[in-house]
């Protein structure tokens, strides 16, 4: 470990075996078995400014030894927030699945990019298995699918074959003598359609969001009114995004309602199934997703509710040979046709990526090991600590809010220390009229910055909080992991009581 | 490893220990010393049919145990192309690098994802560093920057900046009213320019392509009359887009003449250095993108010449502040204003992604252990080994044919078999005119796919063909692993002059 780390490319026995052999009994010792460990903080806490000092982050000149290099990854490893801890409920994934990690390492080790067949044998077929056993869940009675980076390029796919539908010359002629282009979705959706409104010409003015009901569903009537305002317009309206799932109260928008709509009008349906569609997995619980079989294309994260490893968003689409349609180039030093294996598993054309990371193997590793009936019990697991949690807080009283029954497994809810606990019920709705009513509100919204604080700097546990449509700021515990007990709840609520204790409001 | 895997998340050392180190030790064995050794195949061929047979893909109801797992792991290693195999010079990435691989590993363990400083400390303030010292590289004064999933993408960041800079108004309004908009690259340009005129609305028409010199570099004067043609069509032009290294012949394109002209006209210039970009490191090769710091915006992969595992591609600009106004979002839940650090830190607005994998880490491992000079040497060698086998080919003789000095670390080349040898040189050239000719082509055509195929069945070596712009079929040897030897280079010259006795022609 004291000799210089060696420039050249390529491992060898003599000089690396030891290095690696440390580098992966420590990342077995420290990250995946210490840093789930209940005992453990979840973060070792640092300001930037301080980890800055801590960590010799600066790139020199000069090269290391191993042992320098060792050093420092134990670094990265101490000063990392740990994902897969049982406390980490803080963004929509968590939790460390064990195949799911084995699926990174090997793809690590073979280090494949998904362009051909040619260099990516397993991975291809691979991902026609997983994309075909997903379509089948969705409910297609034949389909496309793709791998893609993340649910907000997953959903730009979306838009992208929903406009391209309309207007198959756009690829060759662009839209600029298209008039104005329409896509709505509801003021509860992810923000990136409206990047992706952005991002491909249509201006995020023209994402007409359409309000929800009481429980952030999308509201089928005013959808209604809102295709009757755009063709007042005479815009063209390229595609309804309907999300199953959304992100921060965890509503499922009516699908089958919307797909009535979107049939009768002849407009592309998109769901954005990123959070909400592990619940497809469950015989239990797909009647929540009840009519995304007529969607045109979907967006689902096996990131998300089903703890693969980030990344992992697949899009899937009913309509065979769009995607290939509306993105490939044909790149003649890539998708050469004069190969001598059959080029239809050549798939890499229809994606907006050249190079390509396999983001397959994890998942298909978490499902082979579980079973789809393995990934079913997790799904219900999660479905009810939801519920369970929602219970406790609804029966603890003593300044415990409920914002509302979880359809998915977000549990949102207002922490209200003793001197806030008679806080007028108009405040926490936002709907504020007196002055005393803006104090109240401002001090409840204080509220979860300060316990937050208290609580990653104590590394005790992360959840997020935010305001929503002029609700004061709310937490918000999302449950993905399975490995959370009923005693993890409890804790969970006991442990903002105990911050806010210790905390002056 | 007779008993189930678990469905719940989360590792404990009594069910996952045994299961964890032995995939571990099968990796080092079989992916990383086997993987990469030269006595051993790159590949396992098997035709797609056949392999679907051999493996067993199809995801079940029911799971399995950690030994069923561990034994379909072993098999995805048997089948899968070996991407670190010295032999593997197929495509624009290759070779495994041991402290790149780790960084890879450590990251999945981690498994963070780079929206906030609050969920991901340590990759935020690493992603800062790597981007401001390739930014310097560069030679930009000041800088934002982005790491993205690929060099299409990170293209595609560069023609959304340009357009926006040319109409903010578009970001919300889009581009409806905005009348033509034109990107100009040279013919040789990568087809991600094509894809992102496509997904930005452009249309692929509008991207007019410049012809390039002899080599493939884009020609400047021809640039010019390109510009004064759609400035009399009324064209916008909203930018041009040089290549540092071109995909297929490796050209550079004269960056500080092109910038004289973009500067004159006021059009962004992006320059994809995504394959040559590694020359920048190294003092005595950085003269090739002379002019590059004159950029308004920069694509460069570490995942192609500098060895990082797949995907490493950079984005930069030097227009700080331009990435957010054009990309954000201000989702509410997501980037909070009340938070307790400075969310300056909070830098995942500027992204076209939400969810992100921390691609920093294995570049950063990499630049730390062998340091700028190590990395430095590490492009001096693959420059200088494809000077020696771009050598080797021209004093050959016999049916081989260099198709030009190469200015990167792609060497092009035909073999001709003995009964081609005397093809004229016309048909290498793609000017055809009389039927022997044409049949001439053909012939010559024809080789590169057989050998290819024979060299992949017995899993002898993988390098890529292509035909370009009318010239038929050649092979296009890409070096980018230091690890690559003279010997190796022999070697590769052959193995293809076996094949090809092996072979009728």
């Amino acid at each position: 470990m004291e000799e210089k780390c060696g420039w050249e490319t390529g491992p060898n026995r003599v000089q690396h075996e030891t290095f690696l052999k440390a580098v992966l009994d420590m990342l077995l010792e420290k990250a995946v078995f210490e840093g789930t460990n209940r005992k453990n903080k979840l973060v070792e806490w640092q300001e930037p400014e301080e980890l800055k000092q801590k960590m010799n982050l600066a790139v020199r000149e000069e090269g290391m030894t191993h042992g320098e290099l060792f050093a420092l990854m134990q670094q990265v490893v101490k000063y990392s927030v740990k994902t897969g801890h049982p406390y980490f409920i803080n963004q929509l994934y968590s939790g460390l699945d064990v195949y799911g990690l084995v699926g990174q390492w090997v793809t690590d080790a073979l280090n494949p990019s998904v362009y051909t067949y040619e260099v990516a044998p397993v991975f291809t077929l691979m991902e026609i298995e997983v994309l075909s056993a997903m379509a089948s869940l969705v409910g297609f009675e034949q389909h496309d699918g793709l791998f893609s980076p993340g649910g907000s390029i997953s959903n730009m796919y979306g838009m992208l074959l929903a406009r391209y539908r309309t207007f198959p010359e756009i690829k060759s002629k662009g839209c600029s003598e298209l008039g104005r282009l329409v896509a709505l979705t509801s003021i509860d959706a992810h923000y990136s359609l409206k990047k992706a409104a952005m991002t491909l010409g249509l201006g995020s003015d023209n994402l007409v969001l359409v309000n929800t009901d009481a429980v952030g569903r999308m509201d089928v009537n005013h959808l209604k009114h809102c295709i009757e305002e755009e063709k007042k317009k005479k815009s063209t309206i390229i595609m309804v995004c309907a999300t199953a799932g959304t992100t921060v109260l965890g509503a499922y928008d009516p699908v089958a309602a919307i797909a009535d709509v979107c049939e009768k009008e002849g407009i592309w349906l998109h769901v954005d199934a990123a959070w909400g569609g592990g619940a497809l997995i469950s015989p239990a619980l797909r009647h929540k997703i009840r009519g995304i079989h007529r969607a045109d294309s979907v967006t689902w994260n096996p990131h998300k509710l089903l703890v693969a490893p980030q990344q992992c968003s697949v899009f899937l689409t009913r309509h065979p040979g769009l995607l290939k349609a509306c993105n490939s180039a044909s790149a003649a030093y890539l998708f050469q046709k004069d190969k001598f294996y059959n080029t239809s598993y050549d798939t890499g054309d229809q994606h907006l990526q050249c190079g390509r990371r396999a983001d397959v193997l994890k998942f298909w590793a978490m499902w082979k090991a579980k079973g789809t009936s393995g990934l079913a019990q997790h799904m219900e697991r999660v479905f009810s600590l939801a519920e369970e949690f929602a219970g406790m807080v609804s029966r603890r009283g003593r300044g415990w809010r409920l914002l509302q029954i979880p359809e998915c497994t977000n549990v949102c809810f207002w922490y209200l220390p003793p001197a806030l606990h008679d806080v007028p019920a108009a405040v926490l709705q936002g709907t504020l009229t007196t002055p005393a009513d803006h104090q109240h509100f401002k001090r409840v919204s204080a509220v979860a910055p300060r316990l937050k604080e208290r609580m990653v700097r104590e590394g005790r546990m992360m959840i997020t909080y935010q305001p929503l449509r002029g609700r004061p700021n709310f937490f918000r515990l999302v449950l993905q992991s399975s490995q959370v007990t009923s005693h993890d709840l409890e804790y969970f609520i006991n442990t903002i009581e105990e911050l806010a204790q210790n905390s002056q409001e």
